[in-house]
């Protein structure tokens, strides 16, 4: 499991003033390596390069501005899209009474030991405990039933930004399993269950746009099993992402049909076109700040962080590098104009004019915190008319002419978004393993595979290899049956119960 | 005290399919009137126009699209404002331990009485009580002492968008006094009392810009009294609003300098210039959903809500006007056409097409819901190639060639905006007294008015105000002495206490 629980009392880093202490204070350089100590690594990684602060609480994380800026270049994304698909924004309490959240039995039994409950105010027990939501299904259903009364009132499509508390005491890692998270939860209700179903698909696009197009992760789109699938829903959809260091699966987001059960419980009918009385179809959605943890884990290397240019704050670093005798001012001002030429051009281009730092430290500083672009200007650079500008995903350096300035660091950014995905998903892809026999299924997961096998779709089934697999680095479980499915000949059996097989599903240890 | 705390069981109102009980299900017409029994015109207006929706825990509330919207259009305008002011973004955990929220004392006897604790997760005990944030200076200046060491660190300027619990037992009120709130807290940390003075006056520059310019509500800018001000802070400015129904003030949100007090508690020192050890000055400020409440109150009337166009996210709504004989595609076509030209220029208008409805039932509807502006097109309209334009605020009509649309409906737009304002300034100023001994106080105090009085600026003082005025209403306090201060001629004495007078400081009952 990456990212134990570690209390760094001295990795504030990054800031001014701290010259004396570099090498511990500013998180120059790591410690661990990501291929040798994948755990440690991260934790040091998302701390130096000033993502997160560990807090002193077990479990929560302070989430820091360079953070915010990707979950907020997300959050815009993701708004604007599910507005335009009719889906508004509303805020519902932090809190659900006892009753309510007792209501779906399946559901409640999936979170029950996780929630976390507020029993006094001041001084003062409270008559009831009440419990913080660690989603909001049974905070918001009670009203979508009295809302809902006629075919009219549908779809009701509503989604929040919100914090969420899942009191988990294993194995807290940064972004990936926190006590509190941050996060979108959509709740819709429909007529009919073709619309749910269509719109299970369509968020489910969107989450594959956030992995792929921003973070820059390759993700599989599938289904989850009825094991894996979310406690009281019908079935479950999902972007899966894979840690190659780790060999671990990780949930990306979900999509999940609730169907009708909700709406059995909690009474959310409407009479339909023909005056009858019907059931609404339900689903609910969500992506978390999890995601953040995922693009640290897939492209961060020895050097730091390393961001995708569509969600790094700042996309081009500029860094002036005068000499002796060389003409500074000539040089600060061509880092000004640089930074106010990309900026017009709406590049995301700040200048490091800091007089304590020489350029060698502020190269390592901004690596460290995975700037996608490094531009250097010196005395040759500025007599020359062009600027240097060095790659953080693979140090490529490359001269531009200022006046090709805009064009080539577009060019050079959209090539970096690019390689970074490519990479990922060569790296991903070497990881896949299809397996058809339990041995090969063992030694799969021995060397950490992403394991796509055949399989009878049974649960006890599922249950008996997770019993079978049990161990120090947990049990391997089903991932997804992914959409896009091998040719599946008949005949073809399951790697583990030998019964004909169903389909074809990715196993592996998850996060 | 408005507003007082009602389950309504059957108040959703508003969507479609519920024809038949028009009156009581769809909010068609208010049961209470403004001036006659404002706390549960209240109550019932915030309902009705599906801002709000009662929940079943006491002092929570929904906030529904039409509430979000409004609270993202000010999010909109104020975070792009201290992001130009390099204030940054970040997100502290909800959850803070007791040893740390204990840490500044007056802070603490401040908030200590409204803090929710949460004791168990799933059914274990928690070791250590923990607290959900009142606010949270004391979540996050642990931190500030571990990221500030040096004068280059400073000024360190972050902001959290978030929910604060205040489990208050008095009277709760939606939007203005709830037990859970969103609100945005800015946490500032300057090298000199001075960068933190012009701070503190350019953010409540900015909650005077949201009241003002967007809420159409005219605010007092001021400073609390010792009193008053923030539990630990040095000193309180705030921006203050008046419901002239209630005779009470309302403070619209704060902007404290907390001096060097938290910095001392929680050590928050760095190497100044001079390389000596010196401590920072902070700053706090926050504005919540209360603005919501506020402007609710200000505006609504006895159709339901007003809604000022800067803030409203429909802002004209089209409705169709068919006969019996006329051209009804011809009709719902101009209509359409009427929305896309004014999309198109920016403006957010919307067509209500649903063919249950008759347009007198529509124009009572998307009048309760407070729209700014109403067009009807009806076949005279079509046949001259007009529009009709209803204001929300005064009624008047207005007959617009579809030619001159979009300026005329901007004009009218800007017109109702600043109408708005002026209608609650003039209503406002019509309450300020100005009052100089006890008995004129006392009798402004009766006719519930916003009394301005010389004040000898002393706490005894205002404690025994507070005591002699004590009784059902609540008692009268300091509302806050106005920056713009009338003359003061010398020999003035104070209305209460009969000693020299200070400056002139506003007193009344408030929320």
């Amino acid at each position: 499991m990456a990212g134990g629980e570690k209390k760094k009392t001295n990795a504030g880093g990054g800031g001014g003033g701290k010259k004396k202490e570099v090498k511990k204070e500013t998180g120059l350089g790591l410690s661990y390596k990501k291929d040798e100590n994948f755990g440690e690594w991260y934790s040091e990684v998302v701390v130096n390069g000033e993502m997160i602060e560990y807090y002193d609480i077990s479990g929560c994380y302070i989430l820091r501005p360079w953070t915010m800026a990707i979950w907020e270049i997300m959050q815009t994304f993701f708004d604007a899209e599910i507005k335009k698909m009719k889906i508004k924004n509303c805020y519902f309490p932090l809190f659900v009474s006892p009753a309510v959240l007792q209501k779906e039995k399946d559901h409640i039994e999936g979170f029950a030991p996780e929630v976390a409950w507020v029993t006094k105010s001041g001084e003062s027990e409270l008559e009831v405990p009440i419990a913080i939501r660690p989603t909001s299904e049974t905070v918001m259903y009670p009203y979508y039933s009295k809302w809902i009364r006629g075919h009219r009132d549908l779809p009701l499509r509503l989604n929040q930004w919100c914090n969420v508390v899942r009191w988990e005491f294993s194995n807290p890692t940064p972004f990936i399993r926190s006590r509190e998270f941050l996060w979108q939860e959509g709740h819709t209700a429909f007529a009919t269950k073709e619309e749910a179903d269509e719109e299970v698909l369509e968020i489910l696009e969107l989450y594959r746009r956030i992995y792929e197009e921003f973070l820059a992760i390759p993700v599989v789109k599938g289904k989850k099993s009825e094991l894996e699938k979310f406690a009281g829903g019908l079935y479950t959809t999902s972007v899966e992402a894979f840690i190659p260091n780790t060999g671990r699966g990780v949930q990306g987001a979900t999509s999940h049909c609730l169907g009708q059960n909700f709406a059995k419980m909690f009474e959310i009918n409407f009479e339909n076109e023909k005056g009858e009385k019907a059931m609404v179809w339900q689903n609910s959605w969500a992506y978390s700040t999890r995601t953040i943890g995922v693009m640290v884990m897939v492209h961060g290397d020895d050097k730091g962080l390393v961001l995708p240019p569509k969600v790094a704050s700042v996309q081009v670093i500029v860094v002036p590098v005068p000499y002796k005798d060389a003409d500074t001012q000539g040089i600060l001002d061509a880092c000004t104009a640089t930074v106010n030429t990309l900026n017009e051009a709406g590049i995301r281009a700040e200048a490091d004019f800091r007089d304590n730092y020489s350029p060698g430290w502020k190269y390592s500083h901004w690596e460290m915190k995975g700037v996608p672009l490094r531009i250097e200007i010196g005395p040759k650079d500025l007599a020359n008319g062009q600027v240097r500008a060095v790659r953080r995903d693979n140090a490529a350096k490359q001269d531009i002419p200022r006046a090709n300035l805009v064009e080539q660091v577009k060019e050079l950014l959209e090539s970096i978004q690019q390689s970074l995905f490519d990479a990922a998903k060569e790296k991903r892809d070497a990881c896949i393993e299809i397996v058809r026999t339990w041995d090969e299924f063992v030694e799969a997961l021995g060397k950490r595979k992403l394991i796509l096998a055949p399989w009878c779709d049974e649960e006890e089934v599922e249950k008996d290899v997770k019993s079978k697999t049990k161990g120090e680095m947990g049990a391997a479980k089903t991932l997804c049956s992914p959409f896009d499915q091998p040719e599946l000949p008949e005949g073809t059996l399951c790697f583990a119960s030998g019964k004909p097989a169903k389909k074809w599903t990715y196993w592996g240890r998850s996060y």
